[in-house]
């Protein structure tokens, strides 16, 4: 997507042909800054430090961080340690696994003089892998916004109303709920974007409202408060929002705050739409409110907001009383019943077992094995 | 109710007999300093600027800035000039202009030498009555809190959430909300409170957690988005949250997130409770979502927060890109159906017209007119 004018993604390899480029996302959205990395050590202290989000993104940068190892030494010893360097830095990521495990099996038969050449090559394919996946969820999702469209009058716009970052900041480009968004502005259509700010760390106001804002989609930022009230007043058309993890039979775990958007669309009569890769589905979870264990996070991201003062400077402030304790939970879950539909790469499948499996017959398979 | 140990209320009239003291709860929660009132002016600006805030401690302070206005001049046009000043403070505060009539049928046809003297006793008055309302809803809310209580193995605790800000300090002493919580707490139940941070004014941050911190009141605080999944996972047993208008139907016009926390309370079987002094119910309004005008604030409530740096300076940090536009809507309305309960001094109350009716058969007959 556009940042200054400029097409660009969140990773990308130098005209050099072997250093890597990511957004360093702390800066954000008050400072727009490149990292280069040249090292694996580089690539992984990225992932760590946040520098780099987003499950899809992780998973690209840990492709290139191999393949930044295998320049350096092609050896099985120093495969072994790049994995296992990486594989350590942000433990519970799924596609960090799926990404590291993918380069593995790439590389290990191959010579170790060939190892770098191809691990670029592999790294190059994930980040496409990507884009192509989430270009299909913007097709099947625009489909569900031009009918919208279709509806209204000449020049009215389509209010979505989304929650945390699903962008194209957490993806190679395009993002997942926002791809159909990026779609539906570049082609033409008057669609604007209410922007949940997403207490604690804020990604909506951080990284939404900045992408949106240099793509040049309309938006406005509201406090998490404020969904409930735009959709009694027929504010919102449809609430599209990313997902960390969706059941067997379509319950959606995603950003804390999620399942309190999905009641307010439900009460209104508004759809209220999951956008995600396929293989955020996982079939091996039934009950997403019993069985996916909801990780509590630093209480400083409560107790404090990071921000610019008038005069240029960041800094941090604590907006909680001394001594009165917090609880930060990350995320929560919507039961399937409040889901209007999952946007997938395959299509927009009902969230329930039945259509699920119809959908994905050989992931199904796999898991009962 | 207690700060540092000792017993204090928002507002009080000093030893001196004249002079009126109270907290300023712009510099709260980092800092305590309670402002001494000397002048009408001086009551007015305390308004104007929200040194004081909530609508009962608005309306006491209306009263004593009349006193105030009286000891220095107890002219007809002294009282009309104080009168005038402080209507204009809060225009829309209806506490303000009902004991500004109060204190002028009062005062109007005694001698002006005999207008302070009984200036302050009315303002008093009309503080001692604030109390009385809200020990009388404390108690009533008490009695829910309490077979919650009987319900529960011994020392287990009760958990109560919360929104905004509907304690002693929006009140002279006990507040709204908290008023059951209070009478509960210092009776020895175990009760603990989740405390939303309410943004973007963060009022239960700045002033919940504030003032149940120093009552010595378990609570926790929690980002806005927190409440639905703690509701899943039963951790709430109650909510109970303040009101700025409840309708003749008994819709429920609160703090802006109000009404996704009542949905979430009625998704889970949790009952949800609003405490509100009876003045607070208008029964020429009827259906709230589509009667009661919402307010649009400052958007620099959401694109900025307040807090203390790690070296103890209060600072103003940008949280928002600079060019995102940002909506800042105050309230929202609760529809009755999602409202378990009215506690208000004259009993618990069902939230619908023949209820509310038959509770308040003078006001029904008054609106009427």
């Amino acid at each position: 997507m556009k940042v200054e004018g400029k097409h660009i993604r969140s990773i990308w390899l130098e005209p050099d042909g072997w250093s890597v480029s990511a957004i360093d996302q702390r800066r954000l959205p008050h400072e727009f800054v490149v990292a280069r990395l040249k090292t694996c050590d580089a690539a992984a202290d990225a992932i760590r430090s946040m520098l780099v989000r987003g499950a899809p993104l992780i998973g690209a940068t840990a492709a290139y961080g191999i393949a930044l190892a295998m320049r350096a030494d092609g050896s099985d010893a120093a495969l072994d340690s790049a994995c296992k360097m990486l594989i350590a830095t942000r433990p519970t990521a799924i596609n960090l696994k799926w990404a590291l495990d993918d380069m593995r099996s790439t590389l290990r038969h191959l010579p170790p003089s060939a190892r770098a050449e191809a691990a670029y090559r592999r790294a190059g394919e994930i980040a496409e892998d990507d884009i192509a996946i989430n270009t299909g969820i913007g097709r099947h999702g625009f489909a569900l916004i031009e009918a919208i469209v279709a509806a209204k009058k000449p020049g009215e716009r389509v209010n979505v109303l989304t929650h945390c970052n699903a962008g194209w900041l957490a993806t190679v480009d395009w993002g997942t709920a926002t791809a159909p968004i990026y779609l539906a502005h570049d082609r033409g259509h008057a669609v604007h974007v209410w922007v949940d700010e997403t207490r604690p760390r804020n990604q909506g106001a951080s990284l939404t409202a900045w992408e949106l804002g240099h793509h040049g989609v309309p938006h406005t930022v509201i406090p998490d408060n404020t969904g409930g009230h735009l959709m009694q007043h027929g504010m919102v058309d449809l609430v599209i929002v990313g997902t960390d993890r969706v059941t067997a039979k379509g319950d959606v775990c995603n950003k804390i705050g999620t399942y309190l958007k999905a009641l307010a669309a439900h009460d209104n009569g508004i759809p209220f739409y999951v956008a995600l890769p396929s293989p955020t589905i996982d079939f091996g979870v039934d009950d997403g409110i019993r069985q996916i264990p909801i990780e509590q996070r630093a209480v400083d991201e409560v107790t404090t907001m990071t921000g610019r003062t008038a005069d240029g400077r960041i800094e941090t402030v604590r907006v909680v009383p001394d001594g009165s304790p917090v609880a930060n939970y990350g995320f929560d879950v919507t039961p399937a019943r409040l889901v209007t539909g999952l946007i997938t790469e395959r299509g927009v499948i009902r969230a329930d077992r039945a259509a699920l499996a119809a959908a994905f017959p050989e992931r199904v398979a796999a898991a009962a094995e």
